[in-house]
């Protein structure tokens, strides 16, 4: 196996492993179904990863790493610290849209995490994690002078709490709400709440 | 069986299913787990509920009609529509620290809620319904003239976010944050972003 059919191999079992967690959630998914799915032998699959587990763990990391790679993006392009931060929410919609229903495996990690210290490790470590990056941001706006002088930890902890109940929403009616808006709206609002200055 | 005594059993029943719930998870958690842990007959459960789903829909039911009569006693009590949002945070002090545990089977209700049109049916109209009541507050608000004239859909949005952020944030770690005042800073910063005025 040369090693780009290996990783292509290894791609498409993630592939095949978000399509089957969405359909059947995590603990009905087997082995066996995600083989299947991905047109693979099980040969294959544990040549890649160690465990069903180890296939979700790498899912949840790669979804971390891409939110944390496109907030940095919309913070780097962006002149002040505020007008980063509606940019980022901005953003959002690509996470909503998209098609490969990472989004909707979400609330299967979570739901795990309270069950496996191993997932809650993985999935509560980024979000301590996120709310120390976005304390940073908010401290910076406040030295550059696009935000009043408010309390970055208070403020850093309501952005998660707003990030993480909007995709909690998204996860559970997709239909009810544009939610891309919402994090737009919401995140404008909390920014107002935190004394934005004209930029 | 006498009345009060059926209820009893009714109540025990309840009860010892939160506890199977949050131990065992829904799927895990059987019939014969819940009589076990309640001390009584499967013939007494089946009296009482037709299945495992009906009591865990019962549980929802009564918790959510529990937070509708904490809000409206917190509004109730509040000589502003401002006050009575930040009152109404500041209650919540007994969701968080709620010993039955019903807290932690919420996401065990929400993970069943993408897969069970039942228990969808019955967790997102709450959610709707709820974002329906706060955007009638909000208007309260704006005509009593405690808050800005914003856009009450966009706020009441906002602040069901926060708390469903808040809540699953204090399911999944408890020990991160003293939850209650995180709803009372964030829902004071957000009351302030609506345009808060002095009351």
């Amino acid at each position: 196996m040369t090693q780009q059919r290996s990783e292509e191999t290894r791609a498409t079992i993630l592939d095949a492993a978000v399509r089957r967690f969405s359909i059947s959630g995590y603990d009905a998914a087997s082995v066996d179904d995600i083989c299947a799915e991905a047109g693979v032998s099980k040969g294959a699959f544990y040549h890649h990863f160690e465990t069903k587990q180890a296939v979700f763990l790498q899912l949840l990391e790669e979804w971390l790493q891409q939110l944390d790679a496109d907030l940095q993006a919309a913070l780097g392009e962006a002149p002040t610290v505020v007008d980063g931060l509606l940019g980022m929410a901005a953003r959002t919609r690509g996470v909503f849209s998209a098609a490969d229903g990472r989004l909707s495996i979400l609330l299967e990690f979570w739901a795990q995490a309270r069950k496996d210290p191993v997932v809650w490790e993985r999935t509560i470590a980024p979000f301590r994690r996120n709310r120390e990056a976005f304390a940073g941001i908010i401290r910076k706006g406040i030295e550059e002078g696009s935000l009043a002088s408010v309390d970055a930890d208070k403020a850093a902890q309501a952005l998660m709490s707003i990030v993480v109940g909007i995709i909690l929403q998204g996860v559970l009616d997709p239909e009810g709400a544009r939610w891309d808006r919402v994090i737009q709206d919401t995140v404008g609002m909390l920014v107002q709440g935190m004394g934005r200055k004209a930029s």
